[in-house]
């Protein structure tokens, strides 16, 4: 858990997170999910990770409340990471990140994800990827639709979406303050898209 | 894990899951999720549980693929159980069961668990409660306008929920073959009560 900036100045936080934060690659993923909770306390959106489903196979109970798990394994998600409500719509992405220099690679995105999207998708949900590229350290909301053609085009050619065509197709994502990763904005820009167009 | 009956008639299906289940207060939850199943398979609607927060202490690494959890705890989830999309609808409820004779105990709602149906409700999404009445062995569907009213009535009276006000408040739903607990059926009418009157 990273601890939420309230009383604190935006760049303390920059620099404090940066510090905590081991795994470089788990950053992005952390600003989404400070994100939500700024969402959540402010009523602006109802958007939640869901828990790594695991496999308890033993569990040791020492007292009446307190159990302690001492053997389990981690399962394959069924669905993506990212769920929950904004202006109404229910809304579903998965967020991925990429050290490649010029394209990300489609194979990043895992079966059981493009068929939960599509089905979101159908259903008439809002269903997109946020893309970091950790090389230009620019972030992307890429919609279902896009993501589809993509993969489409790579039944027969090029399997992955260079940064170009992400920054053609995709809502850029700003970093800026409070908070620093504003995703929704995004994701307005792209409802607002979907229901004019 | 329960097997979902493809092949199977429904009969079958009752009496192996009866007997597999040595839990009986995990039975209403597994039916659930068994409906939830059918109607991902069929693209009724995509609407999983989400799985159990555990905060993971130690994790051996026998091999690169093969993570194996050695020291975890349970964690207090922040939501319901329960959400996802139907007729567009972001949808989010939680289960519920009871021993009881007479009446629902309203403690056996939690906190955050109101806060964030009372939130989702706020967004414009359909939250509710699945309640089942072990006694009489029925099963409402409880919107979340009438659980606050019950709620408000709590605070200065009763702190609990007759069957039959359950009865009349709530939608019944009745078990059946295929899936067994198709309480999508009492959702559509809740929905449509919300959205006509």
């Amino acid at each position: 858990m990273i601890n939420y900036p309230t009383k604190k100045t935006p760049k303390q936080n920059v620099h404090q997170t940066q510090a905590s934060v081991k795994n470089r690659g788990m950053r992005f993923e952390k600003l989404i999910d400070e994100a939500n909770r700024y969402y959540v306390d402010r009523d602006i959106a109802v958007i939640h990770k869901k828990p790594i489903p695991i496999q308890i196979v033993k569990v040791h109970y020492p007292k009446r409340t307190l159990a302690r798990i001492d053997e389990a394994y981690y399962k394959t998600p069924s669905t993506t990471d990212y769920n929950g409500i904004f202006q109404q719509y229910y809304i579903d992405f998965d967020v991925k990140e990429t050290s490649a220099k010029t394209s990300f690679p489609l194979k990043n995105i895992h079966e059981h994800q493009i068929a939960h999207l599509k089905s979101i998708h159908h259903h008439g949900g809002i269903a997109f990827l946020l893309i970091h590229l950790k090389q230009p350290d620019e972030t992307y909301l890429l919609g279902y639709e896009t993501l589809q053609a993509f993969l489409k085009r790579a039944e027969t050619g090029r399997k992955s979406i260079t940064f170009s065509e992400l920054r053609q197709k995709g809502y850029a994502i700003k970093e800026g303050f409070q908070p620093r990763m504003d995703y929704l904005k995004a994701v307005s820009a792209y409802i607002k898209d979907k229901t004019t167009l």
